[in-house]
């Protein structure tokens, strides 16, 4: 085992450390956020640094990066104050990471990419159709991260399209039974295998 | 497929709504971060929601429960400013899940389960010797989450210790080579297998 310091890490060239670092904290919550211009242009964009935040309120957070670098989605979203967290799987995933180039404002990544907006009655923003696991988001809060110049974007969750069949008896959504996926660093995709779930831990009392 | 508003989510019983509100948003960056208080207690706790922040400066964000639900990690970082993140792999994932039991004070869960406490020169807190890929930490800021009383834990990294073996001629970490897992929710650990890694996405130029 090394060790690297941040002043070694530092030196490296921007690229490597880029992708050093954004592989280093681990397996991300890899999903497709759809939103609107408010004239209800599409926008679809992919988007890994995904946290849950809480369960009651239903809450999600998601990391976006400084405006200049990736401005469309947060401004549909300060519009509009609605977007959608679709999951992605095996037969969508080079059409997801595809929703990453820098296509002009305006522009449709729905129709660069060939995935299908779904429209549902009451959400402003459009789901992904081939999506098989999906959520309606209204905007809470956009949180400014001062260190870097990114903003943790807070949503509460307002609805959830998926098939009843995956969820386990006590609430648990077996998600790799639809395939979702996972990423790591910018670009690397996983699909996943269970390997247990785990009782509440308790301090044992012998 | 389901449509599920958020008005049926809430009448759901809070454990069931839980399990499922956990899970929707996907596989997670699970990990185990040790602290010390100042006398030098070691603490180690496991956690999920990790979150990529930014590669320059390098900053890493967790999710930290409401104080009274997970004080000892907090109350260590704010005493010391120093965390450590560590892996976890199948061998281990039992141990870790172990951790969130709600141990008294000045109880080592090292101790409990059965980890061991790998204590470097000049970082405070202890990193857990069975881990693969391991990295410090020094607080940068605590962002209070207004809206459920959480916190986003922001840290930048100071050094990090892993096999060289793990790192591609580009930078990006082979964690799954290190057979670092994933979770789900509060209780599920899935290991991953790689699909792929795509090249920078570019606008097509026809």
């Amino acid at each position: 085992m090394e060790q690297l310091s941040i002043n070694q890490i530092k030196t490296w060239d921007r690229f490597y450390r880029g992708n050093f670092i954004n592989s280093l904290s681990g397996f991300k919550s890899v999903s497709l956020i759809g939103t609107a211009s408010l004239s209800g242009i599409p926008n679809l964009a992919i988007f890994s640094n995904i946290v849950h935040l809480g369960a009651d309120p239903a809450l999600i957070g998601f990391v976006n990066r400084p405006v200049e670098a990736a401005p469309h989605t947060l401004e549909n979203i300060r519009e509009t104050k609605s977007y959608t967290i679709n999951h992605i799987h095996p037969e969508i995933y080079q059409q997801a990471h595809q929703t990453s180039a820098k296509y002009p404002k305006g522009c449709s990544e729905f129709e660069k990419t060939g995935l299908t907006p779904d429209w549902q009655i009451g959400v402003k923003s459009p789901f992904v159709k081939e999506s098989k696991i999906r959520y309606a988001l209204e905007l809470e809060e956009i949180v400014p991260i001062r260190q870097n110049r990114t903003f943790l974007v807070i949503g509460a969750i307002t609805s959830v399209f998926l098939d009843s069949l995956l969820i386990d008896k006590d609430g648990f959504i077996n998600i790799d039974q639809a395939n979702s996926i996972t990423s790591l660093g910018l670009d690397g995709y996983y699909k996943v295998e269970k390997i247990d779930r785990l009782p509440y831990a308790k301090v044992a009392t012998d």
